[in-house]
Order: C-alpha cells, then sequence, then structure tokens
C-alpha cells in the first residue's frame, strides 16, 4: 500500500469543490463531491435517537438506490432538531443537488453540521449551488466541511489488485461532540474500485468499530455523524468479492484511511494541545479491551491531568475500574511511553527527567497490560484543556 | 421536620473533631466522628472495580460487626491503588484509632481521600491522633475531609417520633471524580435514631438512588466514594421499624438530608459557577427519567453552554437523544428556567431578556417533558468552567 499527497478527489472519477456560501460569516460553508457514474455505496450513521433531517433522507435515500453519485455538505447550521420543516429543508437540498448534477434525487446524499436548532438557510443554499462545480477545487471541499476543527483532515492511498491499481481518499471533519457508538463525525471516503454497495458495507462496518468508534473528544455523541464510502468502480480491477484475500485487502486499506481520520479528529478535537493513544493489552475480549481503552482516554480527570503533563497514573487505573468491565484489578501494569508507573497493580517510582519528557510530548502513549486474556483494544482522544471550555462556551457569540 | 442550624455533632450521643495532621500543607486534614456507644450502621460504596484499601478495610468490618462507633477520615492523602502496604496502612489506621478510643477495632471506620497512589504517611497519622479530642469542635470535621472543596457541606434536621424527638445530620466533601452509581464522595449521616442495622441499610439504599446517583461533576467514579450513615439510638425513641409509617417519616427526613448534601456536593463541584438541576417528566420508568436527566446534566457540552451563558437547548436534546434510554423524540418539550425553547420537539422562539435573566442566575432549572409516561427524575450538577480544568490540570504540583 502506498500513501499518496493526495485529497478526496485522487481516486478516478471523482472530482470535488468546496466555497463560501454564507451559512458561516467567513469561512468556506459548501461543498460537494461527485463521481462520474454511481457508485457503489456503504454508510455508518449516529445512534443518537436523536437524528438530523440529512441523515434521515440520505439513509433513506442509500437504502432505495443502493448506490449514491453525489454527497453535498454544508457547515455552520446542522438542520437537526428542525422539525417538519427542517425534513422538508433536507428533502428540498438533495433535490435542488440533484437537478444541477442531472441525477435522480436519491443518487446524492445530503449532509450538515453546525449549529443545532436552527432552519437551514434556503436562500443561502441555493446561491452555494449556483456557484458550486464539478472539477472544482478538491482540497476546498475539505475546509468547506469544517466547524470548530483548526485543521483540514484528509488522507490518500493505492494499492495493486492484480494488474489494477485502487486509489483511496478520505476527509473528514471533528471536533465536538465526539464519542463512541458509532460514526462521531461527518467522514467522506472515496474509492475507484470495483465492489458491491453489499460488499462495501461490510468492510465499513468491520472496521469503523476499531477505527472512527475508538475516538473520544467530550464524550457527546452528535445528532449529524455520518460516514459515507463511495466505490466507483473506475479502476476496472476484478470485482472484489467478500471472503477473497483481495477483500481482506481491501479491508486492510480502509481500515488504514479510516484509523487515520480517526487519529487526525482526535489530535485537533476541540482545544487539544496533545493527541492520546491508549493501548489495552491481556484482556479476555477485544470488546472488552476497546471499552477499557476508551474509558481511560475519555476520563475528563486524565485528560486535565495529561493538559497539566502530570503523570497522575491513579486516574488511568480509576477509569480502567469504572469502564464496565469485569476485569480483576490486582495484576494491573502501567505505562506511560516507555516508562511504568504501575506494575502488578503496585506504584513504581520513575525518574522525573524521564517522565518530564515523555509528559511533554504531543502524543502521550498510554499502555495498560491487565494479564487476564490475550485481546487487546485502541482508542484515541485528546486533553481537556482551557480552551476546550471557552470554544464551548463562546460557541454561537 | 425542622431545618436546624447544626452540625455532625447535633444528634445526641455524638461527637466530632477535626485538625491539622500534616497530610496537607496547611488546611485541616485529619477528623473523627466518635458515638457514645455502638450505633447501627448503614454504608454505599463505589461501584469503581478498583476500590481503595479503607473502603475494603471499612465494610468488611461494618458486614462482620454489624455495628460502628467511629469514623476516622484523613484528607490529602487517598491509600487507593497503594497495593499490600496500602491495606496494612488501613488496617493500622483502624487499629490505632480504636486502641486510642479504646474500642474493637471493627468499630472503627476508616476512609481516605485525596491524591491516588501515594502511600499514607504512618507518622502523620500517629501525630493526628495523639492530638485529636472526643468532644471536639464538630464543624472542623467538616473541614478536615474536604480536598478541592471551596466550602463546608453540612445539614441538619429534627422531626418528632411519637413523643421522641430524632435529630440527623450530614457532612460530606466533594467535588472531582463525582458520578454515577453510588457513593459519589465521602458522605457521613449520624442520627440518635433506635432502628436497627438492617432497616437503616434498607433506607439509605431506598434513597441514594434518586440522591447522592443522580449527581455528576465530571462523569468519574471515584475509586474512594462511600455514604456511612450511624444511628445510635440515644433518642430513645420507639424503635423504628419497616413497613411502618414512622419507618416511611425516617426514609423522608434520609432523603432530605441526602438530597441536600448531594445539591451542596454538584455546586460546589470543581471550578463551578452555577448549580445545575434538571427534571426529566412523561417517562416509562423511573430509571430511564432519571438516566435521562443525568445525561443532559453529564453533558460536556451543556455544561460548557451554561457556563457561557448560552441556551443552547440543541445540546440539551442531544443529550437526551444518546442517554442510552428507548424514547419517542417527537414530541419533546424543553424549559430553561419557565421560558420554553422547544415544544413538541419544534423550536420556540423567545425573549432574549428573559433569557438572560435565566442563563445569569446562580441555578439553571432544565425541565424536559417526554411524554411518554408518568414518571419522572432528577438529576444535578454543575457548569464545566475554565477553573474545573485549572485545578485538574494543576492537582498535584
Amino acid at each position: 500500500m502506498e500513501i499518496l499527497n493526495g485529497n478526496i478527489a485522487s481516486p478516478l472519477g471523482f472530482s470535488a469543490d468546496g466555497l463560501h456560501a454564507g451559512f458561516k460569516k467567513r469561512k468556506l460553508d459548501f461543498g460537494w463531491i461527485v463521481s462520474e457514474c454511481p457508485a457503489s455505496v456503504a454508510g455508518v450513521y449516529t445512534t443518537n435517537k436523536v437524528i438530523a433531517a440529512p441523515l434521515i433522507v440520505t439513509k433513506q435515500s442509500v437504502e432505495k438506490a443502493g448506490q449514491l453519485q453525489a454527497i453535498v455538505v454544508n457547515s455552520g447550521v446542522a438542520n437537526s432538531c428542525t422539525g417538519v420543516q427542517g425534513m422538508n429543508d433536507a428533502w428540498e437540498m438533495q433535490k435542488l443537488t440533484a437537478e444541477k448534477l442531472s441525477l435522480a434525487p436519491e443518487l446524492v446524499g445530503v449532509a450538515s453540521t453546525g449549529v443545532i436548532g436552527d432552519l437551514l438557510p434556503m436562500a443561502t443554499l441555493k446561491s452555494g449551488l449556483s456557484k458550486i462545480v464539478v472539477n472544482g477545487n478538491a482540497d476546498d471541499f475539505a475546509k468547506a466541511i469544517l466547524t470548530t476543527d483548526t485543521q483540514t483532515k484528509t488522507v490518500a492511498v493505492s494499492q495493486d489488485f492484480g494488474r489494477d491499481t485502487v486509489t483511496m481518499a478520505g476527509v473528514a471533519k471533528g471536533s465536538g461532540m465526539i464519542h463512541p457508538n458509532m460514526a462521531t463525525m461527518l467522514g467522506f471516503i472515496t474509492c475507484d474500485a470495483n465492489i458491491s454497495s453489499t460488499a462495501l458495507q461490510k468492510a465499513l462496518s468491520a472496521k469503523v468499530e476499531t477505527t472512527f468508534n475508538q475516538i473520544t473528544v467530550d464524550g457527546d455523541t452528535s445528532t449529524n455523524d455520518m460516514v459515507l464510502v463511495m466505490a466507483n468502480g473506475c479502476a476496472k480491477n476484478v470485482e472484489i468479492l467478500p471472503d477473497t484475500p483481495e477483500f481482506e485487502q481491501f479491508v486492510e486499506m480502509l481500515e488504514y484511511v479510516m484509523a487515520d481520520l480517526a487519529k487526525k479528529i482526535a489530535q485537533d478535537g476541540e482545544g487539544a494541545t496533545k493527541l492520546i493513544q491508549v493501548d489495552v493489552e491481556g484482556v479476555a475480549t477485544a470488546l472488552d479491551a476497546r471499552m477499557l481503552a476508551k474509558s481511560v482516554v475519555g476520563s475528563s480527570l486524565v485528560k486535565t491531568a495529561i493538559f497539566g503533563e502530570d503523570p497522575n497514573w491513579g486516574r488511568i487505573l480509576a477509569a480502567l475500574g469504572y469502564a464496565g468491565v469485569d476485569i480483576p484489578v490486582d495484576n494491573i501494569d502501567i505505562y506511560l511511553g516507555q516508562l511504568p508507573v504501575m506494575l502488578a497493580s503496585s506504584p513504581v517510582s520513575f525518574d522525573s527527567e524521564e517522565m518530564d519528557e515523555v509528559m511533554q510530548a504531543d502524543t502521550i502513549q498510554i499502555r495498560v497490560d491487565i494479564h487476564a486474556g490475550n485481546q487487546s483494544g485502541r482508542a484515541w482522544g485528546c486533553d481537556l484543556s482551557y480552551d476546550y471550555v471557552k470554544i464551548n462556551a463562546l460557541y454561537r457569540t
């Protein structure tokens, strides 16, 4: 697999564009991804009981058509908690985009992110649609979907399948309301592979649990989270079928793309100064291991300690203890970076200069061994800083 | 029921004291509560899998003796995650206190709160024990158990049972690692009622769910949380038996004391500037209603919005949606104070000056009606401020 310096339009047959329509004051806030032909599609959607209108529209359309040819996104207004009017607006957003592209409406996915509760300004949407182009600047798409993110999140890879090269790219936005149980943000992945929607969904569902679902910024699950994968077959490779070596290769590629985006989201969590990676080993089941890792990375006390560069490992142990997993607690090892701080559940003294070096790094690696099985799990998050509070206290002012 | 201006020694036959032993630099950090005779006892303990040594000692002793005559507490060092040495130290803390009071060791409950992972300095403990007195200053006990709390938390009430007056008092400390599922801090309740340990436990277990378990500060469940209730019978009332009107009266009294302490803990949460009270009505079961209320009050995004005095009700709806409770989301009303912000799941416009008044108050009342049943639940919490981050980033420096 080769890592490319590419963008969401790197796979064959895809284009993307982004621009400022006016949902936000100044920044880019409207974009689309278009495939030259209908693409196989797979999606995962928020587990929040309150589901934003655009997700309902997209999910229904994907289920109906089994394909997707375009995705249109606005940032600044989430069109969530907007009642009947919000649903009408989301259907209209789909219809207007389809008209612009001369497509059947159900081939257009719609997504929105931003403030909850405000109605979508339809005149702004129309203005954006009048200006957006096919074969525009794909890097602008990555900018147009951001809210409080401080940087764009893009990844592109390619890999040979027989004589054909398949290219895959992903783009995502965070960076608040980032938490468990599905699609914890907006993520769009394009690919030129020849693969059915069913196989694509199988690959996505298999790897979303260990990637996007293993990041947390603040424990709040958004009403608008969604990951969509499109594969348009332009690479003209032999169709990738489930339960083949090629499928495994494809799944690995997808996992790489999703894990990379997940890490970038965690790293750019609201107010984050450090990326935290937690590995928990020696657990009876992989699910338990993931829950333990996510409990540690989600602890406000662990997160504030890391912001303060304080190796307060007791808080790590406490977070393991309340993870809701039945584990023995008498033989736990905890490492910060390479330094053990607890072995066999007893404190270990460490060199404070070596520890300073670990805690002052941009990425804090926490490794835990429970010694009660052979499964492991990983989770990513970020520290909790003054700026998280500032960003969210003043979000609308 | 009469609200008294009292303290933990107001019930007959109890005394308490607190002093500076040296676990902390300057503040009071060591105290005890002593009854003149063995008291009936009830306890609830942390649900964290990692349980601090003093809780193990106290729980085993309470189960063995079925009575308690004294409780000794230090703050500054939690004696948690301290391995075998920590267990030995907790047993020694119990034994030394028992010797000082000429009691059987199992009649002494021990509790610690503070930094996790440090060993209990036994010389400091002995120094404290050499200076503490029976019939000391009970207000000093309330001070001696504090960590990052900014104020003492005390309540006292009395009520007539036939010709006899029963007095009950409580004292608690917060104010970080405050969250669900039991004993989310240290709470001690004294009472001079004549009631068995079994009946006392029944009363405590019944009301802990709607009081202490309904507060959250940061979602972190401590390893050291414990609530102990002692009833020494000095009021010489006719024994209060379960399933009698007197028992109901007693339970009400206990609920008042616990709810009062719970609210005071939430109000004094680390960095808190506002108390948040959430009432969720119209739910199928009381447990679901409590879970919904706690999800809202625990949301980092709701908490930061309230710190910023921003009526961002969309975040309230989102927190209801991810509470893990199966609710219909198409007919929800949300009120901030008396002002409706969402009715039948659609946004309602409000007067911004009236809203400013609501949001600028010290207590923010959020009321939700799901319209899908007749049960309700209440939870308390606090806003998330810069100071929460500051306190926890720099806790050990």
